[in-house]
């Protein structure tokens, strides 16, 4: 299933910079992982916001949601979900 | 450049049968140029509505303008269009 | 995959009573379908509204927009769609 | 009655661990009890997010509130209720 | 149980002259059965609108949904419905 | 005059217990006073919300500004004011 | 009693030419029968709309909406109507 | 140039005491000398909340930026301006 | 005096190709007297949408609306207005 | 390429006044940078408000994205990104 999803990062002003340099950096790992299990296939950032729009490719929602909560910033992601499905004019 | 779009259809309702078939076909022809030429690679129906989430791969928002509108739908939807850029976490 | 889906009826207020009666036998009918078949297990009326709370049991997004598009009223309907998963506290 | 509820939890994020567990705890127990009394048939959680969609089988609004102010989360949730009634498309 | 209910009323400009005085003389009518019937205690106009507030006591969010269906305006109302309890302010 | 007022009370997480306990309890007691004096004559919480929908009749805006305010709860409520008029329908 | 009122006007683009004229002349003219008794102190245009910001001095709401729905273009006319009072820092 | 201005105030609520009731005399002050000179004829507060409605006489968008500026609870303060012009219906 | 400038443009489906033509060739023509007498110095299409931000630089509010109230389509824009000023770190 | 950014600025109330001092110190600094790079040519206070509206001319939204997030106050902005292109009716 493909869901197309919205991630926008809102950090506490007062996270000390070591906590959230820590948050990013596993964050990071763990996109990498889910990336590489084939599950991730498009991450991009929006121009101008700390905040991506993505396309996972995924078994359910179940999944896409333990793979969501899985992220290391998820706890400060304001997080938006779309179910997408075959376009009837896109091309194999 | 990359640029995320969503696209709404929204046709009147008094919209003779055959005027909707021939645009909706045509609508198609143009959709399979555009992705023939490599500049939409992503397309998805958004599950229950009329309506799409793209990628468009263009040289700059001219290009990016100028695809959109030799839609033959372009009069008949709302489009919401937002720039992308690559992202530090995403895997070559 | 269990889906939330809020559905938002609007006839136009020319339509000829006769096309509307028709639709909405004709919605009916497909709707006790969709039930049978076991994929439409929750279906409310949102009190003083011509409009609906439905829960989709379905196979996959791509299941859940083709039950919806198969709706006799769906070019009339907006329709929005919410992904749900299992909730850590609900017994089983 | 039948009533949708929609239940979005925001903690603050400078909430100490424990207090947090603990209330988590307590609000899956009260969770439980309200389930085994069969007023609470439908809990969903909402893919990608800290909220959950629900369905309450309750005598009266009175009844209803008295439920959701007695969830221990309930100080830290948006709650949005909307009222619903049989639908003449349901089946028995 | 209490509900309060915000009216909008929208008729189409093309309407005939008669045809909306007819609906809204039956409208009145109607909304005088109900208010005798002690179902809806409070009716108030929004000042510089075309719409009301108003306080139902009904029996279930079933009898509120078969009142409003039964005003000759519902096809052409947007209607808001909350639920309400007591308040534990409010002296007796 | 008739005003619907909508209140919601926005308590900060970290006031302490006994200032939000005195801070409730003389809320009730000028809720009880205004109440007495005839001006609050509906007063109901909003069902699974620390809100409340309420009718004043008072003489004035500038009356109803002052009942407001001297509410203990005011710096912690967004207010909602509707001015109302009679309903043509309504019965006397 | 003081009120700021934001009209917006939308007139149906299938009116005639005649007819508009017509219903613009009446308005007019009754907007300046209102400003003659002294109930609408201020009248402005919304720059780059068809549009008013206006503030009324009458009795009560009850006033304020005979006057709003005199008006000729009321049915045509989305009305938001706020309730003011003496500002503290206002010089007499 | 006429502008419209809607000023909300949202002082934190942490903040001393003193140091609001300073804030709150020195806007005061400010208020008075802006509408000795005549640059602020209008200055209403809004029913029920921390908020008014003001209309500025100003040389240029600059002064009034400027004159809002120079009010100290400027930095609490949400503002929303709207450029007004003469309405052609206005009595002289 | 500078103004930021939004119009979205909404022409109805059933207007006849001829008259929209006309209007469009009229609208370019105007926009060029603006433009060549220094009043519209930035124009611009915003990318997949039938609407333009644009810069006025004019005497007034009042020389704004009479420059936009101009403009052949301006019965079928949306318009939105923004009073702007110099800015601190702008180089001269 | 052209892009119309709008950014508003968000101050936690609690920073230390030179810590804010040297964040806007070091803003203008890199505002004049890029303002001599000849990427930034519009440059606009919003009356009443602690933000701008800017063009950007830049070579893609890449560059845009690396530009806007070297300015310092960008984790204090909210920034929203609007893709321009040539306007057919725009002088040369």
């Amino acid at each position: 299933m493909q869901f197309l999803v919205r991630m926008d990062v809102r950090l506490p002003h007062d996270m000390p910079q070591d906590v959230a340099d820590d948050l990013r950096a596993r964050e990071r790992d763990r996109a990498h992982e889910i990336q590489r299990a084939g599950k991730w296939p498009e991450l991009w950032r929006v121009v101008g916001r700390y905040a991506n729009y993505s396309r996972f490719d995924v078994e359910s929602g179940d999944e896409l949601h333990e793979l969501l909560s899985s992220l290391p910033l998820f706890p400060y992601m304001e997080i938006e979900v779309t179910a997408l499905t075959r376009h009837p004019s896109k091309l194999d």
